[in-house]
């Protein structure tokens, strides 16, 4: 089980403060979609370089011309691209094709598909290597949590690996840990925290506990 | 009907030479999705610095976080930003109270929604200023034209206006202004060209001549 952290709305600076006191802890960086609006794919580059044994992944939440974004993307040094689940399967395939030609990877991101179910089973065997469910920030206030959406994926999903986000924080964390995502992907709840080298430890220990 | 002209796979340097030529013709300036991805908001602003009598669209396809990503555009410059049809509706009402602070606009991209009727329907209630019908890029090689989506919008919408979006060219135009939609959305029938200005002023006179 792999604990991913989101930079969302953060300077590159902090950024990489951050990621220092994030090592040996967070498995993968990931390079938030506000983040990159802001500054660009250069934040994926300038952080990559001190990610030295952590992953990057670009939130490009990719809609269309999956295999040209994604090559930004790439060349710019991530390990990991997102495109939606609500694209259209080409662009999908597209994105796929790309990270072969770079030996990378790719994450479908759930969030907004109302049939989740029936989208994950055609998902599932696109070749993507993540497929994510994800609570929008935009609907975490009422109070809707990932675990149904889990357990429906855990059912119909045997190609793709499993990752969880959308408002995970320690309790949680308890909950999903059940279902052994492959990854776990946490924002606010380590970097809304002023000692957040601790609040990933915390979380970590969460993780291990019920592996 | 307003012509805009979307750039998406552009340097800085060469986008403010091709406004520079587009000055009086076209309408509205799009920072296209993979723009954005490469350099950051920082190209709305550069951008729009040199867009004299013309607005500006970061295409930003917003599927969450709506407030929050919107804000950054619009505080960098932006007139529109674009938020998907696809995400949720909250997504949707956030992009639109940011734009309203700012006195600016937000156009809805109804890109890969399945069911376009009933989506327009919902989304025209929410006080956006653009339903954009788009055909994806990684799509239009199966021939699929948006003729039939800007039919389905000009019966079920009644308060946005309607924009249309997907590999528009001379000859897809002169069956699209039939349909009198607010703005056209053009790209490579436009900056594909050698001659872009001359390519934008033919596009126009076919827009001027069914009006």
């Amino acid at each position: 089980m792999k604990l991913q952290v989101a930079l969302d709305f953060i300077e590159i600076s902090s950024a990489i403060k951050l990621v220092q006191e994030l090592q040996g802890i967070a498995d993968i960086i990931e390079i938030g979609t506000p983040f990159i609006i802001k500054d660009g794919i250069k934040a994926v580059t300038e952080i990559k370089k001190v990610s030295t044994d952590m992953l990057v992944l670009a939130d490009l939440k990719i809609m269309d011309a999956g295999e040209h974004e994604a090559r930004i993307a790439f060349e710019a040094g991530a390990d990991i691209v997102t495109v939606l689940g609500a694209a259209d399967d080409a662009t999908i395939h597209g994105t796929v094709n790309e990270a072969r030609k770079h030996n990378k990877k790719v994450m479908v991101d759930m969030i907004a598909v109302h049939d989740i179910k029936k989208r994950a089973v055609e998902i599932d065997k696109t070749g993507v290597d993540y497929i994510c469910v994800h609570t929008a920030f935009d609907i975490q206030a009422t109070g809707k949590n990932p675990l149904e959406e889990l357990n429906i994926m855990r059912e119909v999903v045997g190609n793709s690996k499993i990752a969880v986000a959308g408002g995970v924080k320690p309790d949680t964390l308890q909950q999903i840990v059940v279902y052994n995502p492959e990854i776990i992907i946490v924002g606010g709840a380590i970097t809304g925290k002023t000692d957040k080298r601790a609040a990933a430890l915390g979380l970590k220990e969460i993780m291990k506990r019920d592996l």
